[in-house]
């Protein structure tokens, strides 16, 4: 694939424009809308002490949500998957959600919500049937898992060796949850050994996922991602989409290392960056070491997607909408 | 072992002193001592948007901790395994403990210290080397796991068959933390199947622990307790100890359930609570479906050490400790 004629227009940019600096961002915690640096949980949730909890990431993008009907449907299975019962109806969350990106000012927005099993009460034994579930959310700057200066470059993957994927019989890979104790041990031996992206395995010689990110390989021009093991990602299922449409083949199932360390192209998915090409797997170069052209071709149209009105839903700031 | 002369002063009685009545607790946050109503965390803790943090229990019986020093050797083995810089000197870890319980007059005390990698700053991609970690401490009233008017009755375990336990290869089993979603699981399960208590296997037949507790088998006369998979309990410890010194075998290595489910006695321990006899596995009775001598001797030389100088260290409250 050549060169995109409006790339530099659908690839985030990486500046922050005025609405960017103006706020770090706002959060909603019991009730109240308040700045970011002033949202804070009670020391006895839940949540925390026993990571009792489902979340969500939803992006912002030049004014609009990416796919929110996606993201509610995922963190409602959560709860049902939890045994929580939402403390919000549907409505009420997307409107909080709403209301936090418009307050912000933000037009690039990282946006999580977060429900929890609640707070316990102090001094008392923990009966988790007793508990009155909590919704949280906050809308941040954006966030990139790779900066888009660096997209046509790619991350750094490395396969830990030292730690394995908390399996589905411990805890249910769908439900977005924040049970990171392997995630990072997986992004410290990572780091250590050069890359900056980990992936886990199994401890079968089957790849999983990583820190925030689903992962796909090209092999012999079939797109490959993991079946099990892994949460469904919303930038996953859209690269799946995007791969249909474009007419490239898919295999949803087993992804051995092995199947990884012979693809053509790699890339990883998150809602923190998108469609993220990989340079090289535990040191080696991937296919010619940067974004490969499949890669690329998924990664443009994912950032076009974010300008339909079928994937999108505009954030009234102020009353001005973007297509205003 | 027939009834110990003086049993009603050393079983906790349940009932609230005048101290326990007047404190819900006090906690120690970033720098300052506060009600525990307004101890509260970033919404950004890396502790909890990854769990990324270890904890340790400390119990204070009638004015004095217990075996306090275990707990802190525990806790900063903690953050070494989890390659987290310790935020203070274990001085100053004792200190703030320390004062905690003096400021919240209590004399029975279940007593907290928490080490994260520290708050993300909003809006920026995580490094986790560039944290900076954070300490944080309550005392509260005394928890019991299991009521001590019940402790000759015993709890109801329940053996969980819809979830395993978070595997070693994925989370340091040693590393005390809040990654307790396959614990909410399992006491999820056992409520529904009518127990109080699960405990969790490895998925291969061995058992490994419950929700922060350890479990001991009197198979045979010996007293059987896993040697993997689990954390190492302070409560654990001491049970071996007093075992020891009571002449009772002991054997630490892999317990299946089936063994289990042919024990004399079974028991379990934890800070919250000390040694909790069981009185049904799954339905069934253990032994005489209610505690057993051994577990009953254990339990009462346990509390016997909580006023033991050997094992304590006495709070000065307002410059009177407990021997005044």
């Amino acid at each position: 694939m050549t060169e995109h004629p409006n790339i530099s227009s659908l690839t985030p940019s990486g500046a922050l424009g005025p609405d960017e600096t103006s706020s770090r961002g706002v959060a909603w915690v019991e009730g109240e809308y308040m700045p970011i640096e002033d949202a804070r949980i009670s020391i006895l949730e839940n949540g925390f002490t026993c990571s009792d909890c489902t979340y969500d990431v939803v992006g912002v993008w030049d004014g609009a949500f990416f796919r929110l009907d996606d993201h509610l449907d995922r963190l409602f299975q959560g709860c049902e998957r939890l045994r929580i019962d939402p403390p919000a109806e549907r409505a009420e969350v997307r409107e909080m959600l709403f209301e936090l990106v418009r307050r912000s000012g933000l037009r690039r927005s990282y946006v999580q919500v977060i429900v929890t099993r609640g707070v316990r009460h102090g001094g008392k034994k923990l009966d988790l049937r007793r508990l009155s579930p909590a919704l949280y959310g906050y809308a941040l700057p954006y966030m990139f898992i790779l900066e888009p200066e660096r997209h046509e470059v790619g991350v750094d993957l490395v396969v830990a060796r030292t730690v394995t994927r908390i399996p589905p019989t411990a805890l249910d890979p769908l439900v977005k949850n924040f049970h990171w104790g392997d995630f990072v041990r997986g992004q410290l031996e990572a780091n250590e050994r050069g890359g900056s992206c980990c992936l886990l395995t199994d401890g079968q010689g089957l790849v999983t996922e990583g820190a925030g990110y689903n992962v796909f390989a090209l092999v012999d021009g079939t797109l490959h991602t993991p079946a099990d093991w892994v949460l469904h990602g919303i930038t996953r299922k859209v690269a799946l989409e995007i791969a249909e449409e474009a007419g490239i083949p898919t295999a949803i199932g087993a992804v051995p290392v092995e199947l990884l360390s012979r693809a053509e192209e790699i890339f990883v998915t998150s809602t923190a960056g998108g469609v993220m090409g990989a340079a090289t797997l535990d040191g080696r170069p991937v296919g010619a070491g940067k974004e490969g052209p499949t890669t690329r071709r998924i990664r443009e149209r994912y950032w076009e997607l974010h300008y339909d009105p079928r994937h999108t839903e505009p954030v009234d700031y102020d009353g001005v909408s973007r297509s205003a």
